[in-house]
Parts: C-alpha cells; structure tokens; sequence
C-alpha cells in the first residue's frame, strides 16, 4: 500500500500510524502528549537492537518496522548520555541500568565533577517501507545524581534536569511531560503532522 | 546450496568458509592460528551491529551473513567485560574506546577497587541460511591498567592478562596468540571442524 499524494493537503496514508512499542508506561506518555492529533494504534514488534548513533539506530528501526507493518510507522528510542564520557552510555543505558542499576550509574562518573548528562528521545517516522525515515530528536539538559523518588521507571530517579530540584522520578507526570526529552520530540512529531497534512484512509 | 550429506565422513560444503570481516588485523590473527587447517576466504561484509548478550549477538550476525553470502561462514566479535560492571562496557567497548579512549576506560572504574576483567571472543560458524549457528567462546582474564605499549590494536594496552607482566599491546604476536581469547575460541573452531569432519568441495 503506497501513500498517494492528495491534490488538497498532503499525502493520504492508507491507515492509523503504527506506533511500535512494548513498553505500557512509554505508550500511555505518547497517549498524554500527542493525544487526538494524531491517529495511531500501538504494536508490539520484535526488532532487532542495534548498536551505533542514535538517529542512525532510530532510522534504521524505523526502516525494519515500515518493512514489517507495510505502512505508517513511528518508533521511539530512548538515550541517557553523559557528557564526560562523550554521549555514552547513550544507546545502551539500557544494559547500564539492568546490570549495575542506579549506583552503578553514578559510579561511572566518579573519576570526573562533570556530572552533566542529556536526555535523548528520537523519535523516527516512516511512511511505508520504501520511504526514508524523518527523525525527530528532543533532548533534555541535566546531571546525574544519586537516586531520589519512586523506582518504577528507569533511569528517571538518577536524572535531575537543569532548573529544577526535582529528579524526573519526583515530578508529577504533568510536570515531567512539560520538560521531557520525550514531550520535545514528540512536539517536533506532531508539528510535522500539522505541516505534512497527512489525511488517513480510516 | 544446501551441505549435503558424505558417507565417509561427515558434511559435504559447498566451498570454503567465508570469514566476515573488515579488519585486517584480526583477518592476520586468525590466518596465524587457523593456517592450512580450514579452507577459508575473507570478505567484508556490511552486517547490522546488534545489542544484547554476546552469544546471542554473534548468532545473529552468522545468521544475516549466511544469508548474504549463501554458504558457510564465520563471524567473530570481541567484548571486554569489566567485572565491577558485570560484564559492560562488553560488546559495545568499541564505542567506549574510540569516544572516552583508553583513559577513560580506565577511569570507569575508579569507584571500584576491582579492576579485573576479561578478555571474550566469540566466534559463530553457520553452515548455511538455513542452519542454526554454533558458537565458540574463548575467554582470556586479566586486568584494567593505565595504558602501556603500541597503540595500534583496540584496547590491547589498558588489558594485563593474569600471570602476566605485559600488557596485551607489550606481547609479542606470538606470546599473545598462545593466551588471548581469540586463540582460545580458534582452537575450538578448530577441533569442532576436525570432529565435524567437514570436505570441502574446492
């Protein structure tokens, strides 16, 4: 199913956006933010994880998902850089956090008082699997801390964003989604929907 | 092409194993282990870096190259695991080494008093597409130090093999294809196609 081009708007895609996760607490914070602008049903695949840059891995699952799903997709992934160890563990905070959790993480930056480190959501769309994937990267400034708050959500109780005494795991949702590198990419989401003015054949 | 079947010994394959990789480094190393014992060619290949454990990695890498080249092949991937990380930076130490270089793989320790680690190569044999891989892990112990000795392999002068006074980069190539971890995980190769009992049809 090709998107054919629409004489009024933009491109008519033949169906909801495919917005490809596993993870319940990532899908109801995509449902908080974009809410109705975007029509989309959530899937679970199994991809595969791949190691390099973060807008590249982005891209590239955005590619295998299109080619799975035959239409519409976005895809998510999430990155926790350190700025005295140049961006890592960036793409694989994941592993970081499972095996030595959050002391371990602070422990890494032991050797430097650079404590400073970025969150990272890249977002990718693709409009069908011939298309080339558009990234959308929303990126929250902050430091590494000891842990403070509810432990029920990754990294959120070692990261405190800047301006704020509060770690990500203390904040209300409202108040995390107001700042959150995931709110940022997904604004640059749904503006590209409003610019793009994709119609949907549902 | 599928291996057929020999009644005198074992797996006919259809033409020698090809090795993926693009470093000629390690191409040399497994060339001065393996010699005449198994016919191979090299090729570079461009595979998907994947995340996750190891073994899983390197069986999958021998998966998609078996599909790419259609016959037998060889894959190998190299992880150091430092063990007051469990076992991390492990398969992603390549992007540690070339953002935080060799100072700071050392410095990611300097919470812990334990600074021992070790050395991991895995290598996945696949017969064909078709074919569930094999692994061989070799596995070398040792230590975390400042650096000492050429700069011209990877992390081979922060690693100090246990018994050893020298680090991997001090070796001579000799001395150091009697211990590291990829002559270990070669040797295995190397007994399970003499059990195997593979003729080659070239």
């Amino acid at each position: 199913m090709a998107a054919i081009k629409s004489a009024a708007s933009g491109l008519v895609l033949p169906r909801p956006v495919t917005f490809v996760t596993g993870n319940a607490k990532k899908l109801e914070e995509v449902r908080a933010i974009l809410g109705h602008s975007i029509p989309f049903q959530s899937l679970k695949l199994d991809l595969p994880e791949l190691q390099g840059e973060p807008e590249d891995i982005s891209k590239e699952k955005a590619r295998l998902a299109a080619i799975q799903v035959k239409g519409p997709v976005l895809v998510e992934d999430t990155c926790l850089c350190f700025n005295a160890l140049k961006g890592l563990p960036g793409p694989y905070i994941k592993w970081f956090l499972q095996k030595i959790g959050h002391e371990g993480l602070n422990n890494l930056l032991m050797a430097y008082d650079d404590k400073s480190a970025y969150a990272l959501c890249v977002f990718s769309f693709a409009i069908g699997p011939d298309s080339e994937p558009i990234t959308f990267s929303g990126k929250t400034l902050g430091k590494i801390v000891p842990p403070r708050g509810p432990n029920d959500f990754g990294w959120d109780p070692v990261f405190q964003p800047d301006g704020y005494d509060q770690t990500y795991a203390e904040m209300s949702k409202e108040e995390k989604n107001k700042i959150s590198h995931r709110s940022k990419s997904l604004a640059l989401v749904k503006s590209h929907f409003a610019e793009a003015g994709y119609t949907f054949q549902i």
